[in-house]
């Protein structure tokens, strides 16, 4: 758990303070600190978006590079979302981040400004001077949703940052200078290393536009973004730091001198400057607009967008459009400590998958190809492994049209895939593959069945089963063959039997509805691979071999090496979703499980548990539950089939106090794109969707006094906690529109009808 | 001059053979001698294509790489059209080639089929067993205008080529074999370096269609070809050796062997293998399709272009598109051998600038965005400085429509580009900006003032005036300023200032033509400015400092140094086209010049005069003067000045019969994308543009009997040189439809009027 230093009690200080517009204009925004998440594991970023913008301008506060000669850096980890909040310096501000991934890419289009002597790298951390990098301080930044402000210390400019969907807006108030910079790193990026930057091209078109792209081969195969940046004011001069290694056709460009003012450039590490002359406290502005197809349309896209020059506009549309996604919850929770958490939580459930289309509905496919979303909002970066679980459920209680064309987005991408196969880990027109299972099809049936995607139904079977079995994937032909995927062929095969067992649950529930008995009867069997690889001699989930035999040596606490992924076999046994009758009983009955989650909630972890691996800390863990991955999210819900829906009650609320704080530390592992911040929002509701496709939502305990959900259907569905109190976490009786439930379980059908669930609270474990 | 050695003359014989076509269905087809150009310094590539084709089909004999470690390996100067006669090996064929460039870069996607155990490297000439490639002979090989087929010795395959205007078709006779393979070599290229590939993208979308992309960072800074390949028969097993260095986030690609059957591949040095059974005898087709856009375009070019597995219906095709681009001109000649140099030449002059736009018209831009050609055909691979000469007359003369097109395709450049400037040295949608000049300004101004171009003729005066004004380009700011380029800014000043003066007179004529009286008098004025950088001291153009001192160490013999580009004081001092009345008057009048002429065409040059250059051979020489470079293409033709047109005559025969040979190594020089090949057109039929834009021709003689010249107007004009033979080539007599010429000059617009042009040939020198 976090204890706020002295140092972050000052910080926080700064964003308690008002936010200058009246309450009546936004009333849930304030409650959205984008800072919480930015220490340690949350890997969140604290810069400007929109709801699922393309464009996420933030700070970067280092530049560490992923590699040196091809050897991890363990050091890249903290930069994933590009900025650590323990950090002294700023080294400048990028337009592309993802939130909370444990693994990461992006961080385009590095812009810095800068007084004085011109200084085209970015220094180092212990001699910021010696670059182009600035100190700051906690006290003089202030992150709201879609703003971001600071002071940098070293050139005495104030930085301050928006956005609309595609396009960044920045504002620098620069003091009198006739040596005024604006560094434009083109080499910069998140997760770098020597040979990311595949290609960079720049074109200074006139003194106040420039346009480029530039391609990276990074987590992202193939990836390109093309950009388009114009300035408030015309620079006087500008130039180029190339820095790339000796190129043996660059003579011929010699023609020119390219180094300074030379407005067509291309090369793999490029540095621009513009200079300015500036009176004191003039503002700079510039608006940086992004497209993954063309120069002309991410121009398109900013004159779209922003045709103005009217920053505190573009703040406003902005934080209009995150009063409309967080007012779709509206919630009484004790403290304001509280309504931080849950907005926070909502917005950070809002910043992923992007939209990845221009204005014009053009996108670049996995094909490679571009391609016109009709009828469509195109979206990327699904982090699957992670936001099957709770998010994309979330999803579609509140937001079922984005969900609807997330799934749309999926099945383009399983179009255009050469490998006929739904996207796995996507990012920018590629897969990145990683993670394990195969949980678009979760996704998908999940919508389908929640009548939210209502495209073909039955082509999305076919996607579903044709990745289901794509036999050359991670073990799927000897999954398929075997009933598991065997230890000797992956290094993850328990997980993988257990998640694809789930998936194949989910193809089999879609197959059912469609009238698909054969494909319904092929996939349930499948669904019950999971009881494959469960060695009911040592009560846990273990690694199985071709020949049938499980393997010897075998540590059910350690994560690495024993067939899991981002889990121990503790943590991993307890995931058969789909199932959970089942699972206990062949753990030997509802006695067994009980004292089974007692031990995972309450055993202590050997400090070796740490060693070998990069997503757990202390702070995710409780026991050996393990909050900060994903595998038990579902885990506490469980004490409900053992007959102890208390113990699911106050472990609940154990988590979301334990987990969820509002420091810069308040996330006890990565957010995962929303994952981490959706279970908070469920469970602070009271309930979660322990198997997603199902329809069906396990009662757990409200933290909330009450909550009004606003769907798209119209209706709306009032949550009232009576006597709800941190004391009171017991769940003594709930009742929907007059009727008692009594299976600790709730339809999601019955919730998006709308009406009153109640839920009366005690203090009395009951 | 070349002598044919026992081994050439052997390979020769095959060409000669019967081509298998009626003499009705293909009567001039059969002169073309794509071989010829393919040793020594031609340059010129023997596979097959059709007129200004975007796919050019022919055998690679090596990939010498351009450089290593960043140092120039002379070798490979040899290789810029991919093949070179006297190599033993053939390595595979690829499908862009220029044809006589003196610098590289293209050879895109090389195709070699194997049989026997499987080598994904190219091996050694030295060691051909030791890779992929094969050893051949020229006995076996035969080369003709779309149309080139070769025995593999090693493995005992025929391989036979044929095009369309973007699709490359092969076909290869195996022997019985299980072990056949294709081999997809990405990495290989001309002018190779180790960092060329920036990018490839293979996609295998079923077992016989084949997608991808390759990127390069050559000649064209920023260059991507896309590809679509199809087989005639399904592949059995593929696979891909994938040589980039160690990648560090290639783990994430580990979920798939991508070694074998894996159909998404992207990397930076890749290989493919595809695996066939065959019969005895049995020909596997592969058609291969390029685009500038994208795969799906290319997929389309081949589906429009060739949606058949015709092979002879393909070649027959390109064939009837040669026989009608040569008809143009009938000639009768005394020898064969004088039919196969003409319609060579003319085959040569049909090959650049090459078609750069898909079926659907989409073509990428300079801008390197895509954009649509609405209503003319777009063209790449401008080698201006070589081509404005004669080339692009020729083109207004046979070819005005295409022409046109190419006046558009500049146009579109300049629209394109952010430095505001018409191309130098254009291609694949960047500008290599080799040479010197801005002789776009020629070609523009010509065919407007010839009625060619029927665009918005001041917006391309504006075009012309803004690249004359490019400040920042290799001296233009100077030499605006000073009347000259100083030889302190620049080592090809003088070649430089001589250039502009003549450029400056094309704008000059066009301004004129425009009504555009100041435009006139200030490009009038700097169209002298030539005169500024004559010595008249010495008697030759001198390299001249910004003082206004000229330079005092020079030598008139040597290239390398003197303030020249591929040529010496000796032939540049000649350069001034426009004026060559008051060059005449400068150098002492005509007494002077002939005597200068004459020391031109006769001094001896000593050894030393071809150690610094890579571009001048002893064959490609006349005394002092440079055929093989084109400064002084113009030169024998200035005899017509100073009274002795005889000497214009016998001159201009007497470099017909030594710079252009039947053999492999029949050209004196590179061919320079069809300038070379149009001095000789010009030539035989008996006048030449000295200065283009003039509208005007200089009468030399006439090497053809007859000629007959179909203009697209639909006018002829027969040419008939009376008695003409070895001996009679001094003209007696000009007369143009019955009248006669009596100032050695004809007018473009009096030729292309149709009629009877009449010289009448004797052996006395007039």
């Amino acid at each position: 758990m976090m204890v706020l230093t002295k140092k972050l009690k000052q910080a926080w200080w700064a964003l308690l303070l008002p936010l200058g517009l009246s309450a009546q204009e936004k009333n849930l925004v304030q409650y959205v600190r984008p800072l919480i998440g930015t220490a340690k594991m949350g890997h969140t970023f604290p810069g400007a978006t929109v709801p699922f913008g393309a464009v996420q301008l933030s700070p970067d506060t280092d530049t560490i590079p992923y590699a040196v000669d091809g050897k991890y850096n363990g050091e890249v980890y903290s930069y994933c979302a590009g900025y650590r909040y323990a950090d002294p310096t700023i080294v400048g501000f990028s337009h592309t981040h993802f939130s909370g991934t444990g693994h990461s890419d992006l961080g385009d289009f590095l812009i810095m400004p800068t007084v004085g002597k011109l200084q085209m790298n970015p220094g180092t951390a212990a001699h910021p001077e010696t670059g182009y990098r600035s100190t700051y301080r906690h006290e003089e930044e202030l992150a709201e949703a879609n703003y971001y402000r600071v002071m940098l210390d070293e050139p005495k400019v104030l930085a301050e940052l928006t956005t609309s969907a595609r396009v960044g807006f920045h504002r620098y108030t620069f003091p009198q200078s006739e040596q005024a910079h604006m560094i434009l790193d083109l080499m910069s990026g998140i997760y770098n290393y020597e040979d990311k930057n595949v290609w960079t091209v720049v074109r200074v078109v006139n003194d106040t536009l420039v346009t480029g792209y530039r391609q990276t081969n990074g987590w992202a195969r193939t990836r390109t973004v093309y950009f388009a940046l114009t300035f408030s004011k015309p620079f006087k001069a500008y130039g180029t730091q190339n820095n790339d290694k000796k190129q043996v056709y660059r003579g011929f460009w010699r023609k020119f001198d390219q180094a300074k003012n030379f407005p067509d450039l291309a090369g793999k590490q490029l540095r621009m400057h513009f200079d300015f002359d500036t009176r004191e406290g003039e503002a700079i502005q510039l608006k940086f607009a992004i497209s993954p197809v063309s120069m002309k349309n991410a121009l398109a896209n900013m004159q779209q967008e922003i045709p103005h020059w009217d920053f505190d506009r573009t703040k406003r549309a902005g934080q209009e459009l995150w009063e409309k996604e967080l007012e779709k919850i509206r919630v009484n929770m004790p403290d304001k400590s509280d309504l931080i958490n849950f907005y926070t939580a909502m917005y950070h459930a809002a910043l992923m998958p992007t939209v990845y289309m221009d204005v014009n509905g053009e996108y670049k496919g996995l094909d490679q190809e571009i391609h016109q979303a009709d009828g469509f909002t195109n979206y990327t970066s699904f982090s699957l492994w992670d936001t099957f679980r709770a998010f994309h459920p979330y999803l579609n209680l509140i937001n079922p049209s984005r969900n609807a064309d997330m799934v749309t987005s999926m099945m383009k991408h399983y179009e255009q895939s050469v490998l006929h196969m739904l996207p796995i880990w996507s990012h920018y027109a590629n897969d990145n593959w990683c993670m394990s299972g195969y949980h678009s099809v979760s996704v998908i049936a999940e919508a389908i069945l929640k009548g939210v995607y209502r495209g073909d139904a039955n082509a999305a079977l076919a996607a579903c089963i044709q990745t289901a079995n794509a036999r050359n994937y991670e073990g799927i032909g000897a999954y398929m063959d075997l009933g598991y995927v065997p230890a000797d062929i992956s290094g993850t095969a328990v997980s993988n039997t257990l998640e694809y067992a789930y998936d194949d649950w989910c193809i089999a529930q879609l197959a059912k509805k469609l009238g698909k008995a054969e494909v319904y009867a092929t996939f349930s069997k499948r669904a019950s691979n999971w009881k494959n690889v469960y060695d009911k001699h040592i009560g846990f989930m273990r690694p199985r071999f071709s020949d049938g035999t499980f393997k010897k040596e075998f540590d059910v606490l350690k994560t690495d090496g024993q067939g899991f992924i981002e889990g121990n076999a503790w943590n991993f046994s307890l995931y058969v979703p789909h199932d959970p009758e089942g699972m206990m009983a062949n753990m030997g009955g509802k006695k067994r499980l009980g004292r089974y989650l007692d031990s995972l909630f309450t055993m202590h972890l050997p400090d070796e548990f740490f060693a070998h691996t990069e997503d757990i800390t202390r702070e995710g863990i409780i026991g050996n539950y393990v909050h900060g991955n994903e595998p038990s999210h579902h885990v506490a819900y469980l004490y409900n089939m053992v007959g102890k829906p208390w113990k699911a009650q106050e472990t609940v609320r154990m988590i979301l106090k334990n987990q969820y704080h509002n420091g810069a530390d308040g996330l006890g592992g990565n957010d995962d794109c929303g994952q981490m911040s959706a279970w908070y929002i469920f469970s602070a509701l009271g309930f979660y969707p322990v198997s997603p496709a199902s329809g069906e939502y396990w009662i757990g305990s409200p933290a909330v006094n009450s909550a009004q959900l606003t769907f798209e259907n119209g209706k709306t569905l009032t949550i009232k906690a009576l006597h709800q109190s941190p004391k009171n976490v017991y769940v003594k009786k709930v009742v929907l529109n007059g009727k008692e439930i009594t299976i600790n379980r709730l339809k999601h059908s019955d919730l998006i009808a709308g009406g009153e669930l109640v839920f009366q609270m005690s203090a009395r474990k009951l």
